[in-house]
């Protein structure tokens, strides 16, 4: 009789080719979780993610569930798999849950943050996790433009390569810009993501905050759902994965 | 005519020798900074450290000064020499100074913080900065056993190797052991310290901490003034230079 995990994995995403397993490709962050499960259970096993995170992005609380036969207690699964995962993934919680618990269907939320290193000073400590813009960024601006696109739309304008087949419509419940000091921040909740749609976004707010887009050209970026009128989608590297919601 | 420059500089000193620049040695921090300003000056240019920090020690504001006669405001300086450095170290602030100001001989104190990650969870994203501790530490006896090492002392037993020729007698105006979620601080300010003294405290401050030796046990190590009865040194991924100040 198999018992569902549910776990909260953190990971520093420089070295990998992103949340999910390849064939052919070892360094994703799934592939590694998956094959130390496989070890554990003696069978494969694979490891559910609530989705997947690109080649580069950043987790501080992705969440995953996974379904093993091992008779062992939560917390000593959890010790077992960080003893053989590199440093730059951790499993941060496990815990037993209920069969009918998985990380991707019963997602309801999901928190990215978009991290801005707005200052031309070195970032020595911080630098594989931001995207350093040395030009000042409006941040009142930046708001303004971003509380176009709360609430439910179709974000098509947003995606790399919308599929005329699946919705493009998502329900962004929060968006916020906010200022720490050299740090710019985005902070986007929503109960679903397009492919690339935060970092897309965050380049459009970047060129609002720089003063080449006014606030307002976001509604007409959105309301055109083309993605031609959106601002270049930012690197990876600024990008984490702050939380899910169930 | 040589101006005097002041600078501020934060590294990473994961890969690093430490900062004093060796014969045959590449990759030490002034060793860096050396060749980029005698590249600008056009001559062989030593800049100044207010002290060595040792292999793998960070530091968030070492201090040096170099003389140059090259032409240039200090911002372009700073520009300059940052967009030569690597990514883990960086100029934060250069401004001209009296030609009286010597980086080392000018410092009144230093402040050093070695940083503890008290937990057996992962450290995904400060790995590289904090020496991790699983087993929780009692922070009040460590502020205790702390308390006992403000002062003007004889540091001779938190010395690696004392020399019998040079006085071991240090003034530490400020010791603190603070907790902050998970990490556990130790913050020293003096006026000098002995070679891994900072280390060789924080692995005794770590004993007490971890309830093997009694706070008050801290004053007989210090009168003992023998090294062999003060706690391991901590590794130097720990260690960061906060400031120093003039």
């Amino acid at each position: 009789m198999k018992k569902n995990y549910r776990m909260v994995i953190a990971y520093d995403g420089t070295r990998y080719k992103g949340w999910q397993s390849q064939k052919n490709a070892e360094n994703t962050i799934q592939g590694k979780l998956n094959s130390i499960f496989t070890k554990l259970e003696g069978n494969e096993v694979e490891v559910q993610g609530s989705g997947r995170t690109d080649a580069g992005v950043h987790a501080a609380g992705q969440v995953a569930n996974v379904r093993l036969s091992v008779e062992m207690p939560a917390w000593e699964i959890k010790d077992y798999v960080n003893h053989y995962l590199p440093e730059d993934i951790g499993v941060m919680q496990m815990k037993e849950v209920s069969d009918r618990f998985h990380a991707r269907l019963s997602a309801v939320k999901k928190t990215y943050c978009y991290r801005i290193f707005n200052s031309s000073d070195p970032n020595v400590f911080e630098r594989k996790w931001m995207y350093a813009i040395a030009e000042p960024l409006d941040v009142e601006a930046m708001c303004q433009g971003a509380s176009c696109l709360q609430g439910v739309h179709d974000f098509a304008a947003f995606c790399r390569k919308p599929s005329k087949k699946k919705s493009t419509v998502r329900d962004i419940s929060s968006i916020e810009v906010v200022r720490k000091e050299k740090e710019v921040d985005i902070i986007i909740t929503g109960n679903g993501f397009l492919h690339n749609m935060v970092r897309i976004i965050a380049g459009t707010l970047t060129e609002v905050g720089l003063g080449k887009y006014e606030p307002l050209r976001v509604r007409q970026i959105l309301e055109s759902k083309d993605r031609k009128y959106a601002g270049e989608m930012l690197p990876a590297k600024g990008l984490i994965l702050q939380s899910v919601e169930y």
